[in-house]
């Protein structure tokens, strides 16, 4: 079958690890059968030097017209790119922000999982670690204080800024469902996070949320506040399956949440819709202090490619080939950089890329 | 010397680990010859059963004619307690968040601190934590999404609710010269923590505290994102000093940073305004769970009331005397349940307080 991806690169170590996802993909695709047709998109501070604007229309709709979407990293060094000079709303940030509006992406679900084989690099000691963990964040992507209205301006004299926290039944309603939905394919558990002792915005997440629970009679469903959640996570992360929270705690959250896995170079994130179109990338930055030097762990794309397979094409086996390939790689005792630790084999980004290819 | 402390024993443990705290007073008091004068002001859900709201006007005069307020905890189990069935502005946290803006204390500074004695319940792995960690987190306390406007309705048919995030320069410019002092006196490092490549709020958050900073060029300055900041907590604690942040995010990394020294019933917090008036109290939570059982940890809230004899009172030496007194008492190997290990010795609430006590 035919399978249109667009392909954003982006900035910074976004082209190398890119560059090995579609070596995978390519691989698989002959393997089973399957054509990935790539289309690139420029976005971030690539598509900035290019056209002037971190998006442009047309390579919206580009992206509106593929199957899927795969996505290195944008960004720059906010202190060293003249991409920060410019207006908020022209930075490479941007860019992604109004992608994920324009495909209407509002569910970004972000696995924190411990890898067996990098269990050294977790900062967590081994008593809270156990026999390891395995949750998932998903986070409301198109609402909250990242899309409601704010202004800068003079009052009474002062300099003042104002940022709108602004969510409606709807919203909250869809992104739960997204949750339960996860978890009946998981260990059946949703922990909602919210700040219901402060924010209005947070009692009308917690009554939603409980309203959607009656249809999951099968999870089980438990409220959180979102300071509490940000100890638990440290504290005892394998009493989490799903975590549902709106954007900007989810932003938060789940960072922290990647951290404690001790291979943020691992993580793959999606980021869905209504359709099957959704986004893939990695969790990971753009790390421009390492572009270009074959440095950088090309495993979090790959993953991504992986979640792509499975989410937006339905190609639950070839999304294990891959997961089942990054695996044996790891076993093998393989290691970029940023994961490599005394007695393992220090390969670049390409190499890495090749050694995954192979095992399938 | 006179000094008049308004004493809020608030609800669950709040009562117990209040009185093991006035028992050191006391004791510091006969010592160094200072009269504590207590008086008792109700906050919390025991207010609400009293007087039906959760801070009088009187409560709140009472408070402001003190010379500081020392606080056990407020709140009680959402799940099971009465009180959350009442309107959000009339629950036991409210009496908190109205006596933090009604004695205008816009600053909550957090220490984070591995005691070297309970390095075992340190969630880290040893070679994070190194030789130990000691930051401080300042939190800004009146303003942002707390105490902004904030409604919930319908509109165009759908439950529809909303909170908003304000800052203007003054607010942002007193907190940053807050964490800027607290720096000279620590090692002279300010991280200031916003989301500035979202929010508007966070860009004047950035543009005041770097104007506040020039006048502070012995103090080293850096800006770090929220979420970030939270990875970075986990991933090296230890190189943060000061770290400077609005409310939200403040509740948010400051709980985060507690977690990480792993002894939570060890922790004292500040809240400051303008004048030596000043709010201390345990960062821990009411704990309804083991109320009345002799089994809460004092030490967070003896070690408050030692930072309000600092800060309100300068009585820096009394409370150095405190700060020892808890050292020793844990060297020797005496321990609440919170932070019992194995071969040492198991105390309740009140004999915490009297080895303490006897330690001056
Ligand atoms: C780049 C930034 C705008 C973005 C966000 O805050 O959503 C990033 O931190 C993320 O989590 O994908
Ligand atoms: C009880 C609650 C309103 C409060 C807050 O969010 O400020 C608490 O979490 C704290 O941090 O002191």
């Amino acid at each position: 079958m035919d399978y249109r991806i667009a392909v954003i690169p982006g900035d910074g170590i976004g082209p190398e690890i890119i560059a090995e996802a579609k070596k995978i993909l390519d691989v698989i695709g002959r393997k089973y059968g399957h054509n990935f047709q790539y289309t690139e998109v420029l976005m971030g501070g690539v598509s900035i030097d290019i056209t002037g604007v971190p998006l442009t229309d047309e390579a919206l709709q580009t992206a509106k017209s593929c199957d899927a979407v795969l996505l290195g990293a944008v960004g720059g060094d906010v202190g060293k790119s003249n991409w920060y000079s410019l207006p908020p709303n022209l930075r490479p940030e941007a860019g992604l922000l109004a992608l994920r509006k324009g495909l209407n992406l509002f569910a970004n679900i972000r696995p924190a999982v411990l890898f067996d084989e990098l269990k050294s690099a977790c900062p967590l000691k081994e008593d809270i670690i156990g026999d390891g963990f395995d949750f998932v964040v998903v986070r409301e992507l198109t609402g909250g204080l990242y899309f409601g209205e704010r202004w800068t301006k003079e009052v009474e004299g002062l300099r003042t800024a104002v940022d709108t926290l602004i969510y409606n039944e709807k919203e909250i309603e869809r992104i739960a469902r997204c949750a339960f939905e996860i978890a009946r394919k998981r260990r059946k558990k949703v922990c909602s996070v919210d700040k219901a002792n402060v924010l209005d915005s947070s009692r009308l997440w917690r009554q939603i949320t409980h309203e959607v629970s009656k249809d999951y009679p099968d999870v089980e469903f438990t409220d959180m506040l979102v300071d509490n959640c940000a100890m638990q996570i440290v504290k005892n992360p394998r009493q989490f399956d799903v975590i549902l929270t709106e954007n900007m705690f989810g932003d938060i959250l789940s960072d922290e949440a990647s951290m404690i896995t001790g291979s943020i170079g691992m993580l793959a994130s999606a980021s869905l819709g209504k359709t099957k179109l959704g986004l893939y990338e990695p969790i990971h930055g753009s790390a421009p202090d390492i572009a270009g030097q074959n440095k950088a762990n090309p495993i979090a794309t790959i993953l991504s490619a992986a979640m792509m397979l499975k989410y937006s094409f339905d190609l639950d086996k070839e999304a294990a080939v891959i997961e089942d390939a990054v695996r044996n790689v790891l076993k093998k005792g393989y290691r970029t950089v940023d994961i490599m630790s005394p007695g393992k084999t220090l390969v670049g980004t390409d190499k890495m890329g090749d050694l995954i290819a192979d095992e399938i």
